[in-house]
């Protein structure tokens, strides 16, 4: 079982005009210096996310929970935003068992549907409450700080509709996922008698997939999380050797951040060639944006981009402008070596040229091809690109995928100058909300 | 009933170093070029979009045929990528009658469920067959060009296994979209009987959703799909007068163009703070990107990137680099005057002063004061953004939107120098992928 970077096409030799041979060693010093600041970081205590793999006592308790609960409920609701809510959102598109993996959440025999509702849109909200059954619904209630004006909002209106479907009883159909000692979640936990999971306080929002923000939606729905944290387990040993060439987190670092720094490529195209990961791209997309978007401390603005797409789809959508647009991105393929599935493309129709030459291939080769044509397309136009592979998309790759991008996110903060722990832009925008709310009351 | 562009923080009399008035002004003379070129084609007949609004006739017939076949399948299934899907999921996402409104294609009572395959995955593809009753079940293949290998592939696997289902009958299970002359599913559809309903040849995919590709499925799931056509009707008229002061088309095209090539903003977000737009925001990025990213003449490469986003829910993803990150975007909001559904956020925990604050106020209202919110810090940012107003989100004021964006894509091909209807880059990677077919079959 591997999680391997293929980064021959992001070079200059390959592909005219990309980062240069010479441009790569010299980094190396300036590479030092930020492993040295997460170093630094670690020792700290503040890169929480590293040790979620290796808390089994937690992990055991969090499986019997979600064995007992999940027998009870026929469907469960995340009421969460950002990064409490793509983690579940990435478990349940990648891994949830194939007969019911795809774009519904209709069928089942053993495990709750997983609904998460990452909105407060009334109407989305509605159609819900139309879909289930109250009495046989649990619902997670997922703030870090527990104070997440949508999530407080949704809870508040779930508490009465299920205060007015079962009473006194409504407690048991909650569930708080929060910080262990701070917030209003954790307050009105503590004073209610709600069952609640920690978010460990040195794990951010968009770091916390790992935790029982995205292990217990995903263990309820029948992911095997144990696989999950012994892959991301795997990805940090394999990390361990921190240099760029061994270490695929640093490399993928170093290298788009080399290509937004000297080669001006600030958008960071996301495009997995494996339909299941179709939820892995906002996912990535928050860590790199939140993490990454900011000011330096000399007060100019950095952060690359990152563009979510997802082939074979996007080629008859977004290509055209990677190809032949502005020279100003990079792309990440995702592969997998072997697919779980494959479908034999029939003969038929043999009079009709095209056809002919589709019968008798498949459509994972047919995928596979359309992805290393894509490669060489972009890098024919001077487009660099590389390509993650991973063995098979299962829970073990897919834990590791999640760390590698994770601890690649702290390197590249490091790179950029900017702090990828915090996001300071964003909780100013969740005070202006609030007021605007008590402006509208003439509060 | 109406759409309403509010553009005020687009300029730098509100938002500092926006568009400067002067340079408004003085985009007259480039307008009335670009106005030129569109007035030109459209007289060559090129345009052909502009004119599925009118087509009664043709309605009457897909509504007659909609209405028929809907009865008698439980799931209908768009082969298609690109423009023959994104279409069909637009209208699905923001049009399906409301308790099937949401995430899931579980509840119906009349009308068939409708499920878009817009990729090859394999796994994918067999997980549909799981969840689907072959002999229940309607395939519409999508192709203008009818020479798609992805959706040919998919059709030679579907037509195996409904020959295998339901013998002989196969060929009252699938419908052919594509052009009324060419290509090989014209030429199949003639040889085998195959029913079909045209793609009109001076109709690109991209801009074919209000012809049969978007509107067949829309109509076999109760959508209004008349209500459609006379909302882009409207607003092809509210455009006559070709002023980008009158025209909402106009003025969106000229903002973003003077916002990339005068700014440098050549990041254009869409983001729609209506749940239901979920899906209008990929439409949208395909219709953008492949209309506009190319190479002028010159030879240099033009085009800006869309890039999708959500409100509320990428406030706590990609907000923080849109407010603090380089200054490179341009953020297109969509708001609905009117919640079709709104839902009070009840008082409770009177002792915890977030929550208590709350209450009293609507899920509605939260999220239109969190739209105003983020407009505000955007331009506190000194970053431009402007407001699409729709009346409500219905069939109406959908199709006004989709026929605004489309024309919008004629001026701003115009202005960038582009061919807005062609996308060579594409055309050549088609060609790529089965060449490394060949290849893999030693052909």
């Amino acid at each position: 079982m591997a999680i391997h970077l293929d980064a021959t096409l992001m070079f200059a030799d390959r592909v005219p005009d990309a980062i240069a041979l010479g441009l790569w060693q010299d980094a190396a010093p300036r590479f030092a210096d930020a492993q040295g600041i997460v170093a630094r970081r670690r020792a700290h205590g503040e890169l929480g996310f590293l040790d979620l793999a290796t808390e089994s006592a937690a992990l055991d308790e969090l499986r019997r929970f979600a064995d007992g609960v999940g027998q009870a409920f026929s469907d469960v609701v995340v009421l969460g935003i950002g990064g409490s809510a793509l983690g579940a959102k990435l478990f349940r598109g990648a891994l949830r068992p194939p007969a019911w993996n795809a774009m519904s959440d209709e069928a089942r025999e053993y495990f709750p549907r997983l609904h998460v509702m990452d909105n407060i849109d009334p109407a989305e909200l509605a159609a819900l409450f139309d879909r289930i059954e109250l009495a046989r619904t649990l619902f997670l209630v997922v703030s870090k700080s527990g104070s997440t004006v949508e999530t407080l909002a949704q809870y508040l209106v779930v508490r009465e509709r299920l205060e007015q479907a079962v009473g006194a009883g409504y407690r048991r159909h909650l569930v708080f996922i929060t910080d262990p000692d701070h917030g209003p979640l954790r307050e009105i936990a503590r004073a209610e008698g709600i069952v609640s999971m920690d978010v460990p306080p040195n794990v951010g929002g968009r770091y916390s997939a790992l935790s029982p923000v995205g292990l217990l939606p995903a263990a309820l729905i029948g992911v095997d999380v144990a696989a999950l944290l012994e892959g991301a387990a795997a990805m940090r040993e394999q990390c361990a050797a921190w240099t760029p060439e061994e270490s695929p987190a640093a490399k993928f670092a170093l290298l788009q951040w080399l290509a937004d720094s000297e080669l001006g490529l600030r958008t960071h195209v996301m495009m997995p060639y494996v339909a299941a990961l179709r939820e892995f791209t906002p996912w990535f997309a928050q860590l790199w944006a939140e993490s990454l978007g900011k000011q330096r401390e000399d007060g100019r603005s950095a952060g690359p981009t990152p563009l979510a797409a997802l082939g074979v789809t996007d080629q008859h959508s977004q290509l055209q402008l990677f190809l032949d647009g502005p020279r100003d991105k990079t792309v990440t393929f995702i592969a997998v070596a072997e697919h779980a599935v494959d479908l034999p493309i029939p003969h038929a129709h043999a009079d009709q040229p095209l056809l002919a030459r589709l019968g008798g291939h498949s459509l994972g080769t047919l995928m596979d091809a359309e992805r290393r044509a894509t490669a060489s397309a972009l890098a024919a136009h001077r487009r660099p690109s590389m390509t993650i592979t991973l063995d098979r998309c299962d829970a073990w790759h897919v834990g590791g995928l999640v760390l590698m991008m994770e601890l690649a996110a702290i390197y590249a903060g490091a790179l950029y100058g900017v702090d990828p722990l915090d996001q300071p832009a964003v909780e100013l925008g969740k005070r202006m909300a609030v007021n605007e709310l008590d402006r509208k009351r003439g509060g």
